[in-house]
């Protein structure tokens, strides 16, 4: 039995994740975006790698099937309807509309872990849910790889924190198990935040947005279990 | 104040390290090497980002004056004199010569850091010299980088509880500081394993050492203080 932790997607690959269970991790905040939006009933989200590349997929779709969504140092991107917030993805905003999502750190992510099966969204704000979803998967395979999106390409201590919560959940009661590195220090984390809230106070991300003015999401971000979904990454789409 | 460390060097850039200290940490093992290699009285190391590099800038030089050193998974590279283990750097080998190191991980992390001004080579067995060297620096400068080489281009918990334990070694008494994610993380790390021999028995690097029968070589780099010189890297030399 063996779980993974990778706090940021670099030096990943598609061999390294392909057929294999992974879970995407980006707290602050596109992954609990995307939560929040399939939540309000958005129909799909596609997660670009670009700003460029969100505008050059929907160039030929129909205007009032989709919304672009995203942001560039935590603002949102001119000309996108949204930015990325999850207390914007209002069912007015999004219900029955494919969202597609450029942000900085999450959506690369993602679409790097696209060659996993299944590919899992996580954050606290499904944190339940995941963590049964993903424990049934890792008793099922023996294997699970939890991918932080990290921040500006380096550790992300929100995601790390939530990396080792779920660590923690999947792995009870297993014996024979094996961690890498990461999978043990995000463990330890586990003992050093009581919680989200504690975990999201002492990072560098929760500092940024309320800097600008953004302190709402950090809240909203760090409430655990709002939502009873876990979205799946399949065929280029989060549903 | 600031100390940033970073865990590997991947999405570092020259601008991100232009002009400041820079200590970097691959404590299994190129890093414990370099070290023991000077003490044992090489001229310098020059690190080589890959075997090649390390073939090609030798090409021409006299034969009696350098020798080759390095690994690939963990094993001495064909055709080269010397692995990559600090044993290996005695006297007999390595006095008078220029040690020409290619390694998998800590010898492209050191390439990486030279834009740093200094970039000082630490380890475990130098660790009291490494940290009063960049205690002075930090509190000269008001900042410091610490960028472990990390593995396979991955979090390694060997060089991040070092990167923590310097962390606490430089940041004693300042105020006002702020810490990366990643100098949080690894500072809380001091506390959960009480030396290097408790931290490296934990490691992914050192269980497969051990399984290639370089246990001996985990047991040196886990000895701190062995030797109380701080190499410094300028000019691609290492001295």
């Amino acid at each position: 039995m063996k779980i993974e932790v990778f706090f940021t997607p670099l030096g990943l690959t598609a061999g390294d994740l392909a057929g294999r269970g992974v879970v995407v991790i980006d707290v602050l905040r596109a992954t609990s975006t995307i939560v929040s939006a399939l939540a309000s009933g958005a129909k799909a989200i596609v997660p670009a790698a670009s700003s460029e590349e969100a505008v050059r997929m929907t160039a030929k779709l129909e205007k009032d099937g989709f919304v672009l969504a995203g942001e560039r140092k935590f603002l949102q991107i001119p000309g996108f309807s949204l930015g990325n917030s999850p207390r914007e993805m209002t069912p007015e905003a999004v219900a029955g509309k494919t969202v597609y999502l450029a942000t900085t750190n999450g959506t690369p992510a993602l679409v790097t872990a696209q060659a996993g099966d299944p590919v899992l969204v996580g954050a606290a704000v499904n944190f339940a849910a995941l963590a049964e979803r993903a424990r049934g998967l890792f008793l099922e395979r023996g294997d699970l790889v939890i991918m932080c999106a990290g921040r500006e390409k380096q550790f992300a201590l929100e995601d790390a924190y939530t990396a080792g919560r779920l660590v923690k959940a999947v792995k009870k009661g297993t014996r024979k198990l094996t961690l890498n590195d990461a999978a043990t220090t995000a463990l330890g984390l586990c003992d050093r935040y009581a919680d989200w809230r504690e975990a999201l106070e002492a990072c560098d991300a929760a500092r940024q947005l309320e800097e600008l003015d953004l302190g709402e999401d950090v809240k909203f971000c760090a409430k655990a279990n709002r939502f009873g979904l876990v979205p799946t990454f399949n065929e280029k789409r989060i549903t």
